[in-house]
């Protein structure tokens, strides 16, 4: 029997759709991937193996022909399935059974893919943290908010995962996991049927185990995407350290070191960039904005069950009462005048190279270290990917971060597969 | 017994608060209203009259204090809502029973108000128009999208209604139907359980019997916003045709022109505004990014039943296809290269003055005439405003915009009162 955990979705659905494996040794592949380490990783909200089953059964019925033909995906909690719970983490939500898919779940299915149940997430995926636990470290956080997806991808119980990101809910999770991530320019993906947290930052996002399984889920996901380009010239890339440089630990800075040098090495070119003075201002207006956006999205909460929100939840809320309209209206005007010297920057490159995180998993599982490096670009709706770091053996994952321009989704994928080969070679 | 029609929703909530009258007189005034007059209309997609009442009686439980007490509303059928269907005007949702409220939905009953039903929405708030009719005239359409929220409050069906606008689908029906509107600024207010159709644009708004009604939902359902100044200065007025006057009746030109003499005469100063010939490209640019969007949104409607479709939403499926990713991004970047040039503009203005509509309400109820004056807006995420133009007696309605600069929308509310007093006076 194939070990499904050594194949990506790519590798799976054609299998399944050439029938060299039946959709149902997969799905009992990864059900009893969750059986055997589900209780102490604690990756799902909701999980139900003959919710599973059926589905499979359901596919049998002839769905068969779809590029995700009987892929198991983990769903975040805060998307909306008419067949699982939907509870954002929140008590306020134990009881809520929404009556349709997610626009994106809706998709997935579609195209074939098996939903293996509901994966946790932070509170509306914010920062009061679930009970998931990394599965490179029991005593360490995977990361917010997407935290479940990301630990049940580490922990082998789906290839392919849907998660949101509003600061570092995606690249975060996958540097802490070692996980390929894909976060798409903002406004791509439908948001319907997703619960909003900051409208002008929330985007839908994946994680797989390829570069290839995140262009897969692209097609399906972004229908209409630009064809990715088939060049086979050297990358350019940029490599920007960003003003949060100092947080960033030594030992992952020489492993980012190391990545840029193997690069250099296969023949692409890689420059260092600066930013102007001017983007020091853009991690705390990102917070004020997200804080703003996120005591409206939850005010009807607010009112009608103050009392089961989190302490972080009713913290953001304050601060945003403190915080003027005006002072809102400067933030927002801040990046709107910060995006074209951003994109005449990035111009010259492909991508932009840096880190995903300054630092590994932390222990403990009631926080999990900043997001820095991942919100300065979520800013200004960048399209970003995280690619797993080649690390000593034994170590803590991290991730090296790749940011394309505004909509160059498809540029940034090819440049990605670019830097997967290499780094994989360094393996 | 007073008669509710003769008194705006602000009105209406403090008799109930402070029981000169009972939520059931004022429901069972607007339910007769209905039952009067709803077989011509055709305002309503689902409604429910022991709903209502049901409602009131939930209300008497002690609900009584909220800022929208006992105020009827009609619900545009583009808006998840737990006790009614939602059908979006398409066969594909027909059995469509959300779980939940949107998130507006639900801050409106936080507020005491009482939902009357669903109204006609076109097919996914895009150009299928379903059976409402205009009641100053049944021969002719209320306009779109959301015609059947502006039919009902012309028909005096409810004080209050709620719509959305991508394009011009809330300034559009007010215009041909008499009525206050606003359409906040893009992202103020949460689209939470709104089926969307181009995410740049959606916006939801309302609909008012005065700008006090239209201020009265702004302070509910966009917590935080900004204290209204009580400024008594003389306002200071744009007055902008933007390319498209040519398309304006000498009938329309003629009101608007007598509207800016009464303003001015009241000591308001209005300018005229040029704008540069770069912006005559806005129009393209917002069909060709609302075909885009539009496209990815109703993806997962394509892929499961195409043969549900209108024609109106297959030709933009059409269009959308036959348009590159190069050209949406080159549209993207052309409105966010204008969008501080506009800004520049508005600086010395406290709001933009123009036409709502070019025409009258056309007669047939298929097509509901271009939405120009309100989509040149929309692509800048402005807020803007419906006051009706006073006219000759029999005259068909028509509408004078106020738009303002970007989340300025308690300034442009502010200028709007000032120019309401001033048209109401002239009446």
């Amino acid at each position: 029997m194939r070990n499904f955990n050594q194949m990506d979705a790519s590798d799976i659905s054609e299998s399944v759709r050439s029938q060299a494996v039946s959709a149902e040794s997969v799905a009992e592949h990864f059900l009893g991937c969750v059986e055997a380490r589900e209780l102490s990783i604690k990756a799902f909200a909701a999980f139900d193996p003959g919710q599973v089953r059926a589905q499979v059964r359901q596919l049998n019925n002839g769905h068969f022909k779809g590029p995700l033909a009987g892929v198991p995906v983990g769903i975040k909690d805060i998307f909306d399935t008419a067949d699982h719970p939907t509870g954002f983490y929140s008590p306020i939500y134990a009881d809520n059974r929404p009556s349709r898919d997610a626009h994106v779940v809706a998709l997935l299915r579609q195209a074939g893919a098996v939903i293996m149940g509901k994966t946790h997430t932070t509170e509306f995926a914010y920062m009061h943290t679930g009970p998931t636990r990394n599965p490179h470290d029991l005593e360490r956080t995977p990361g917010s908010s997407s935290a479940g997806s990301a630990a049940g991808m580490a922990a082998g119980f789906f290839p392919i995962a849907l998660g949101t990101q509003t600061a570092g809910s995606l690249i975060k999770p996958a540097s802490y996991c070692g996980l390929y991530a894909f976060k798409p320019t903002y406004g791509l993906v439908s948001l319907e049927g997703v619960k909003p947290l900051a409208p002008s930052f929330d985007t839908v996002g994946w994680y797989g185990r390829s570069v290839r399984d995140l262009q897969l889920l692209a097609e399906v996901l972004i229908p209409g995407i630009a064809q990715r380009t088939d060049e086979r010239r050297p990358g350019k890339f940029g490599f920007c350290r960003t003003a949060r440089w100092d947080q960033v630990d030594e030992d992952i800075a020489r492993s980012l070191d190391a990545a840029v040098e193997d690069l250099r090495r296969a023949g692409h070119q890689v420059s260092e960039v600066e930013l102007p003075q001017a983007f020091a201002t853009v991690f705390d207006d990102h917070l004020l904005i997200n804080d703003c956006e996120g005591a409206r999205s939850l005010a009807k909460e607010l009112q009608a069950r103050p009392e089961l929100l989190s302490d972080e939840v009713l913290a953001m809320i304050e601060r945003a009462r403190q915080t003027t309209w005006e002072q809102e209206s400067a933030a927002k005007k801040r990046l709107a005048t910060l995006a074209p010297v951003l994109e005449a920057l990035f111009k010259p490159f492909d991508a932009m190279l840096g880190a995903s995180c300054g630092i590994v998993a932390p222990l403990g599982l009631g926080a999990t270290g900043p997001s820095d490096f991942s919100k300065f670009w979520m800013a200004f709706g960048l399209p970003q990917i995280n690619i797993p770091l080649v690390r000593n053996a034994g170590a803590l994952p991290a991730g090296l971060q790749m940011i394309g321009g505004f909509r160059d989704d498809s540029i940034l994928l090819h440049a990605a597969e670019q830097v997967e080969a290499v780094l994989r070679a360094a393996d």
